[in-house]
């Protein structure tokens, strides 16, 4: 197969994490004989230091001519002590989303059994958590009008979903509900806000579509507590995009750690493949950030916009070897790991890509 | 010392747990020599079904003549699953916390030690933590403008925050940081949200007055995914009230149970004191409720609203002894708890009576 992947790296520990992704990909095609050819961008706070703009126009064209985006991570602590700064480079990251019609963000949250004691939760709680989070990315609070009023006393941001918005990502929620565990759990705050209450009511109308698929509603708060108390009861959780955000960074815990968790958004045109960590800059350079989120994202990305199961299993299956055979990184060790098998980004890369 | 104290129970198990929080604090005033008067009002579905109204304008005027109100809970699955409802028992909450200008919302998160065994958590993740919340309860999306426009197919929710609402609540929250642990920590999504970038901007300028305390800003994202990773690492958070209800009852989990939390609401007037649960309609009328949130929330209208620290104290430890002599509700139960030690909501209150 011919394909063509943007290699889109970011700030932060997005150059170190994404590299790696891009040589487990690059062992793939070797394999299993395919012809990748790769191009490169630039995004975020590196875009902003190089053209001014955290989306440049050439980074956005050639997302548009590749099959996919391999994808690393935005943000520099520098505009986030500085709430005036008027260029961000989130916002490339957010514009890209809308650009690129990228409204399905699916977030899988499956614990590797190597890993059941690496997490704050007890083992006994997590084993067997398989959670598929369906989070809405180009609506609500985070891309209506915003500004301020009252000689900038008052600051305003508009959330707001229209019907078709929500009927697509939950239609996308059911679909793969129907390939697992056939639940699906919508949350919301319907008891407060009004884009909630139309939420609810085009999931349940939604709901209708799919007589197999169990439906429930839960507001956010307690969604929030239920996904530590047991997240066992969970398979497909669809929500909005701000709901979306906070739960499945919660839900990594469940996975053992952010640096594990992988995602997808898909939508209108080319699929972006990116972890669901960010740029960690307190990390960068030092070579510590745990590159199987990015690893496990070039797998989603292999699966989904190239139809691939076999390559993305091998690797996941190679990733899954590799903690077996002990090896960690430093996010995802405990007092039981041997110092010795605490590697670093590129060595803990070489394990998986020896195991492909 | 004579007050008198407003008690609306409100829905579900409001009904049940606020009845032995109201004991609770009768015991006291026998047991310390004050004269504490009672009357009853409605809120919510109750109120609704009475009067139409869920807030009755009754209700509100004797809120403002009472020295303080006990608090259950709101809500009713009737309206939640009808997204259309026009009336709705959780407007009568709103409305009270913005009538009596309740705009801080203390959540304290304290593990009693005999419930380290009942979390999802681990034990030596939990072990010592102690969280105070300020959330802010009547601004952010919750009071803003909302409603729908394209003929009902967009729905939109306005949030707003003005200068003098976030420098109000971020005040609260050095103050009680400076008697507690010297560390406030102020959650946002400042990268993405204006009313975000004015708050943090305003805790800022409002933590320049605290030398002493430490400040850390976390975007909400982060918090969720923190508050079950490393729970000792948090002493005061000070956050919106979108982000404040949702990451309040995350935290419940490293309390052991959503039954164990109080909460004051506090601000212009009369203080409300009212558990962090809600109606929980499924276990209504069963008699299973833990009142234990209710009875703590007793414990802060004391200290809070009339000044009775050893009252206060009294019972807290007399909460403390039940646990210690092994008594427990369902919620907090585990699989060493033994059957005739778990106790409905009026055997555990009996219990919890006997050593005030
Ligand atoms: C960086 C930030 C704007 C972004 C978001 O909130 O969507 C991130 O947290 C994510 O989840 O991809
Ligand atoms: C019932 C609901 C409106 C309320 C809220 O969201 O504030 C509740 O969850 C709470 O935390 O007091």
């Amino acid at each position: 197969m011919k394909k063509h992947i943007l290699v889109v790296p970011g700030d932060g520990i997005g150059q170190e994490v994404t590299a790696v992704g891009k040589k487990v990909v690059e062992k793939i095609a070797q394999k299993f004989g395919h012809e990748f050819t790769y191009d490169e961008a630039l995004i975020g706070h590196v875009a902003i230091e190089a053209t001014g703009d955290p989306l440049p126009q050439e980074t956005l064209e050639k997302m548009r001519a590749s099959d996919a985006v391999l994808f690393g991570a935005v943000g520099h602590p520098k505009y986030d002590n500085d709430p005036s700064a008027k260029v961000r480079p989130e916002q490339g990251l957010l514009k890209m989303r809308k650009e690129l019609g990228l409204y399905a963000n699916l977030r899988p949250i499956k614990l590797f059994d190597e890993l059941l004691g690496a997490s704050s939760i007890k083992p006994e709680i997590l084993k067997g958590s398989d959670i598929l989070f369906f989070r809405e990315l180009t609506g609500d609070i985070y891309f209506g009008e915003k500004g301020r009023k009252n000689d900038g006393d008052t600051a305003y941001d508009i959330a707001e979903y229209s019907r078709y918005e929500v009927e697509r990502i939950a239609r996308k929620a059911f679909d793969a509900a129907m390939t697992r565990g056939k639940k699906v759990m919508s949350v919301d705050k319907a008891n407060v806000l009004e884009t909630s209450r139309l939420w609810r009511e085009v999931v349940q109308k939604v709901a209708k579509e799919y007589p197999e698929v169990t439906v429930e509603h839960q507001f956010v708060d307690s969604a929030a507590m239920l996904l530590i108390k047991n997240p066992k009861q969970f398979d497909v959780v669809v929500t909005a995009n701000l709901f979306g955000d906070i739960l499945t960074d919660e839900a990594s815990q469940i996975a053992g750690s952010m640096g594990m968790l992988a995602s997808a958004s898909v939508g209108d045109s080319t699929g972006v493949y990116e972890p669901i960590h960010g740029s960690a800059h307190d990390i960068t350079g030092k070579g510590l950030a745990n590159p199987m989120a990015s690893i496990l994202s070039a797998a989603l990305m292999l699966d989904i916009s190239f139809g691939l199961k076999a390559e993305s299993e091998a690797i996941i299956s190679a990733v899954e070897q590799t903690l077996k055979a002990g090896f960690r990184t430093g996010d995802i060790a405990d007092a039981s790991t041997p110092k010795d098998m605490i590697l670093g980004t590129e060595a803990i890369g070489e394990e998986i890509l020896k195991r492909i």
